[in-house]
């Protein structure tokens, strides 16, 4: 019996759909459903076959469970068959002749996408990067040409897909492909089994919108209270009142409120609201899904509940906060901040690249801006559940492990140093190597041993982003390097302890070489451990999706770290494709992760109004 | 017998007067001799006694012998006793008290600069810092205050070392305290003994005045036909006149060419000249001896010779060349290139900074440019005994060795590249560390690596002078690095050794990390290994001053290296203090080393009369 079918509520007759097609699917027994799922994998009905064999179809709790089991099989197989599955596919080929031997569902879909219509240099170009990729890797280049929406890729995307992908190592190209496949199959399986992505699609063309709005044709730059920034607010709200939302206001700072109102009975006994959102602000040249999905995810559940009359059994308050990348003024969280009553008055003081200070600025565009509405804005901690987000992974470990969703434990803590080593600049050519106090010598042999100290320790990380020889030349010994260090580790006791390793090794190395150095800190942020009761729910919301909870630490900040310092929060992660590439117009989700997502996201609703409804 | 008395000749008798005060010194015989060198070295008399156990004085060829000898003593004292020799001096301080636990001789030195006349401020400044110093290495710091020329160091040059030094590593600082103790000796030694270094003055108070003239105040910067190094020009042309050559003047790349000409007997028989020289650009604030102390020291002993009517069996042709350093057309040895017939038409077309062409500064500066005079300028190698150099080490090898002269064995031979690693940026925060496609965590294991393969090669010498992570930022892995490379060994077959070493560490560590990296080659010059007739020379005219010749390779490229394309060379290295610092207002020499350097030369044109006499 499946899990997501033990116990039917209100909240999960919005999923009603894919789960009356999911049971009228297992109704029909293996033996057909196998039959039905035929050519899911090109050639390779081994694969269903074996995820059955693992876990019957009648304990599959939905299509998620059964992609992940499909995962599993794939993944367990040695190398050879792995293999022999991606040369199983024919060739991503611009005038695919029809043959036999070339699978009717992989002709279909690049026609569809138009790569029978290439033009003669989108051919030549596709026909000599496949050669070229088939000489590096020895297999055909494998692409959801369907893409991340199931609508098609462009052909110019499709070639700068192959072009940028050739570069990849092969081993990290293998794991790719499979990856594509069970994109491939996993589209296949909607229009076999007639399953519905439509909150996820409402989610992913909402975002392709907003992306619309940039203050820099081209790219996707959005930052703080500039004219695209003002639109980018205008759209959210607009979006929130078509949803339902019962009010819908922007604040001094410039987020976005949103507040969807409790039952009659709830309102009535003066329950506590839920808060949830991120932020809709981006880096220059940024990814669609970055903060945003926080926000769209639950406009769209909202939209949905509101379509058929459902209130909950609290307040539902959405916040677009306005700024949390720090671009503009160098100032990170503002939005989230201000609403946990953390505004510092003296980031008013702050200048943008031009010398705008932020007051005018504000004053400007937020026609009453009151430094006192900057401080009245912080919410009263005990009229709240708590918060939790839905955040764009920004990082590989979900599309490397193959689950959809991850469960954050913790958002990282970190600290920020700007290291100097000062060693002599001497001749490169007269100064024999065991004489040498050089300081690049000694930056590297400290990379190397950080590299391994930080790799050592569980969920830490270390990374030297920035590093100079200050004033080099080919021919001088470097005297003088400059670098930044970046340590995270889950909690604060493990952060302290990796900067204790960190500058045990710089000062051990520094003084071997007779070397002198200096730190400066420049950011030491806590570490926000996820509140055990709002990660719990998280984490039943994701497995009645079918999908299991992966657990994994936050490495990146985000605005549950504010709200952190005042309430319970507690975050839900997205798998981002391309390896979890961020802060880059690579950033990529699917509809159909992004689809789990609103279902983890209508699952926690289910599970909060459940415990507040026996609490009542 | 001490060798330099074995023969003499005309040429010797130009260095009798220092010749007949060791001799005097030697016939008193050695217990005399001890009582005459107390106190040479402070409360340490053990030092010249041990040194005369090792080799009696009347076996030591001259004071440079002895010297050489005291510093093998101390060398290879216990850290212990080199210690107790260091504690056994006062501490350099201001208002030093009469005390009888003060020796006489360092008190008088200390009065000699006005250590008993500071300011306020200077004695507080040299109370923290000796303080400071004693604290750090718990011994007093030790400085020849008689400075390089023995005239007296001002007190602000003693507080700027003080302050220097202090930042220096212990193991280093206590070799640099005693080999400013053996300095100390070395100059109470002329006292002692009557010694005089009239050559080794001449030439450091020449230096000291060529380098008044630069093109930016404050610093010595003489880049090519600035007025500054027009200037220069005409300094070392006067200096030649007034030394007595026959023949001065400039050719048409600005070399300053002055001739002395064989004695009558050799001009009538057409006799092969011999060419030195040196070059007397500068890089920006750049020292005063690099170049010019090998156009200087041949001026000097020209100098001695004609005012005494000596003359040689062979002409000796002394070039100042105009540009080697390559700093403002980023040209390097157009003077000596030009006399080697080497000089590259195209090289006309470069630009400065401001945008000049090299030929319209050329006929502007050099009134009557005629390309086909840079082509006649060429020497016929068939005229030419050879071409030798001096130059200031500009490397530690010598004074870390304790000898002042140094024998060239070939000039290194490198290769540069421009090296760029490419990963993938990722989020500093999201990626954990197994999974980066770091490409500084590449770049720094490469560096490690190639330091050790380097330090395990003699001679030979790698450098990383150049770094950067392209676009860095402190909380993105980096994807792209940048990076130069200079690889120098003394043959051309140990640099193609390095090189393939090199370039197979970079690939196997890219490819083990699925980095991709491209090498571009900058850079690929030829060894220039000295020859073996007047590297022989060079060797015997050393030990005719009474020092071992120190074999080394020369690390720095060299004029001689132009030359070597045409006619046989070999160079002569006099040490520089400072660890041999270069390229820097740090450079130094004291005037003693140029006298021994003087010597040398003087030996060698003895060595070359003798064989030229005998094959005549």
């Amino acid at each position: 019996m499946s899990q997501s079918a033990s116990k039917s509520t209100p909240l999960k007759r919005l999923l009603a759909a894919n789960h009356q097609a999911w049971s009228a699917f297992q109704a029909r027994g293996q033996a057909e459903a196998l039959k039905t799922l035929t050519g899911l994998y090109e050639h390779s009905d081994w694969i269903v076959e074996q995820a059955f064999q693992a876990v019957p179809l009648s304990q599959l709790a939905s299509p998620a469970a059964l992609k992940h089991q499909l995962v599993l099989v794939v993944a367990s197989a040695s190398q050879e068959v792995q293999l022999a599955l991606i040369r199983a596919h024919p060739p991503l080929s611009a005038k695919a002749k029809i043959d036999d031997a070339i699978a009717k569902d992989s002709q279909s879909e690049q026609s569809l996408v138009g790569l029978d219509r290439c033009s003669p240099q989108e051919f030549a170009a596709l026909t000599e990067l496949n050669a070229q990729y088939l000489k590096k890797f020895g297999w055909p280049f494998i692409l959801a040409v369907r893409g991340p929406r199931g609508s098609g890729l462009s052909r110019a995307t499709i070639i700068q897909t192959l072009a940028r992908r050739i570069n990849m190592p092969a081993e990290e190209e293998l794991q790719e492909c499979l990856r594509q496949i069970h994109r491939i199959a996993e589209i296949r399986l909607d229009e076999r089994l007639g399953l519905s992505q439509s909150l996820g699609h409402a989610v992913w063309d909402a975002c392709e919108d907003l992306a619309k709005i940039t203050e820099t044709p081209g790219e996707l730059t959005v930052t703080y209270m500039t004219p695209a920034h003002r639109q980018a607010a205008q759209w959210i709200a607009d979006q929130m009142r078509s949803a339902g939302f019962d009010e819908v206001f922007e604040d001094a700072v410039g987020n976005v409120v949103g507040r969807y109102k409790a039952d009659a009975q709830a309102s009535e006994s003066g329950s506590k609201a839920l808060m949830t959102g991120s932020h809709y602000d981006t880096v220059r040249n940024g990814g669609k899904y970055d903060g945003r999905i926080g926000i769209l995810i639950p406009i769209e559940v909202v939209r949905s509940m509101s379509s058929v009359g459902q209130r909950l059994p609290f307040d539902l308050e959405v916040i677009g906060f306005s700024e949390e990348e720090g671009v503009r003024f160098k100032c990170t969280f503002l939005g989230s901040g201000a609403v946990a009553g953390r505004f510092d008055q003296a980031t008013l003081e702050a200048t943008d690249s031009s010398g705008l200070r932020l007051a005018d600025v504000l004053k400007e565009q937020c026609r009453a801006l009151d430094p006192a509405a900057l401080q009245a804005m912080a919410r009263n901690p005990e009229n709240y559940l708590g918060f939790v987000e839905v955040h764009i992974e920004q990082g590989p470990v979900l599309t490397r492990t193959g689950v959809p969703l991850g469960l954050v434990t913790s958002i990282n803590g970190s600290a920020r140093y700007m290291v100097q080593i000062t060693g002599l600049a001497s001749h490169a050519g007269t100064t024999p190597m065991g004489t040498r106090r050089d300081a690049a010598a000694a930056a590297a042999e400290f990379m190397v041993a950080l590299e391994e100290t930080a790799g050592s320790l569980a969920d830490c990380v270390a990374t030297v982003g920035q590093l100079e020889v200050v004033n080099g030349s080919t021919n001088v010994v470097p005297g003088h390097v400059r670098l930044s260090l970046d340590l995270r580790a889950p909690t604060n006791e493990q952060r302290d302890q990796l900067v204790k390793s960190t500058m045990s090794l710089l000062e051990s190395i520094c003084g071997k070489r007779g070397l002198g150095y200096s730190v400066e800190q420049t950011l030491l942020a806590s570490a926000a451990p996820s509140d055990v009761g709002l990660a719990g729910a998280w984490q039943r919301a994701i497995e009645s999706t079918g999908l299991p909870a992966h657990p994994l630490p936050s490495g990146a900040g985000h605005d549950a770290m504010k709200l952190h310092e005042v309430m319970p929060q507690a975050m839900l992660f997205v798998r981002g494709e391309n390896l979890g590439i961020s802060h880059n117009p690579l950033e990529s989700s699917t509809s159909h992760d992004l689809q789990l997502g609103c279902e983890a996201f209508i699952h926690l609703l289910d599970q909060l109004a459940a415990s507040q409804t026996s609490k009542a």
